[in-house]
């Protein structure tokens, strides 16, 4: 396959995400534990690598972990798990995030939510930001 | 009536949502089930061609399942039932879309959730691809 | 006041969205009753002159109902209850929204379902068409 | 650092959200309060000078209540608390805002509603306005 067949695939670079704050895990033994997520669509033909900052309210961003999403494909990031080549925590409390990529792709962010315990969700599209 | 009668519709053609994540259909007597949908609306005076692309984590994607949306309606898609032309079953588990349209068209997906078995929703307008 | 005082609004002037369906009111007592609306913001120095169309799946849309929102206000118009103009109530099922405007405007859908009785919230912002 | 050194942040400098409606703090000892929240990211490298102004169905806007974010920070503001240099106390009932800001920014609103008492959300990215 030459470059003429690959294809550049539908979206943006860059993606902004105002409003973290993760959940508690919830009760064990329910159905959906409590977390966030950010999900990347990668239509195109080429690896998207990308990098994550993430900004708080008191301190300087954690800037710049790396992982990638391979081509045609959606990768689920939990965010309450350790992420990205640095396996870095997001603590609880206020926090947003800023994906760069070097490939076009779309992002979203959920949040399930079961401290009371009844689920309850929250999403949203990214802002691009490119 | 000629050509010049026709008006072309709002929107665009090309629409992406990264998160999808089929819930399970809860018990059974409960108010609502648990399903994802995909909601078209073709504002325009011609008939929508649309092909639904079926991205995955672990496997390339289902492309072109084939449907359509008549001039000046709205057309609800459930995404937990036989999906298109070739009657496509999206699995449990992680997957997103790619819509593309012959005519303009503006689309949301929306999810209920009874699995608590409390209701709750999740939806996002798509990203305008084109 | 000469024209030249006259703001311009923020905005936009079409206004789309593609997933409305009424939620049952639910039991009486609860604290929230089910039901959509629609809220228009209108920043700007003039009257906002409305027109609505209704889509729907299975028959053609109920075209220009007419409302208006005062300058420099916000305004919720309750989609359960009789709607502009015309009065026209919208059916139970699926149905879609076309919001035209003379002045910018931005909008904003929202439902609330208390059938489970527990209360659930979809919301989005609309897609600006013009 | 000279300027050259300094760094535009992501972001627009003005935001609508047109729904706004404050919930019941809900029960005491609830995991939750009720509340509405603005979260305001500014990844640029110099202070983001806000300006609020709030909207109301039925008396003239509540204009330009002065707040900041600073530089690489992403700032919640409660709006069921004062808000603002002029700690201004948004009523109860349909309210909407403007943001205006110096600085590029990206900006989501969210609301936790627990007066069923189960936990509800409802969130918005703004529209961009300038």
């Amino acid at each position: 396959m030459d470059a003429g067949d690959m294809s550049t695939g539908d979206g943006r670079k860059v993606w902004i995400f105002p409003d973290g704050d993760l959940p508690p895990a919830g009760d064990p033994g329910l159905p959906l534990e409590g977390h966030e997520s950010l999900i990347v669509l990668n239509t195109g033909d080429e690896d998207a690598q990308i990098e994550i900052d993430v900004y708080f309210s008191d301190r300087e961003p954690e800037a710049g972990l790396k992982m990638s999403v391979a081509p045609r494909r959606v990768q689920c990031f939990r965010l309450d798990k350790p992420l990205g080549d640095r396996q870095f925590r997001i603590p609880f409390g206020q926090y947003a995030l800023r994906l760069r990529s070097t490939a076009p792709v779309v992002v979203q962010v959920g949040r399930a939510d079961v401290r009371q315990p009844n689920l309850a969700y929250y999403t949203t599209m990214g802002y691009a930001s490119d």
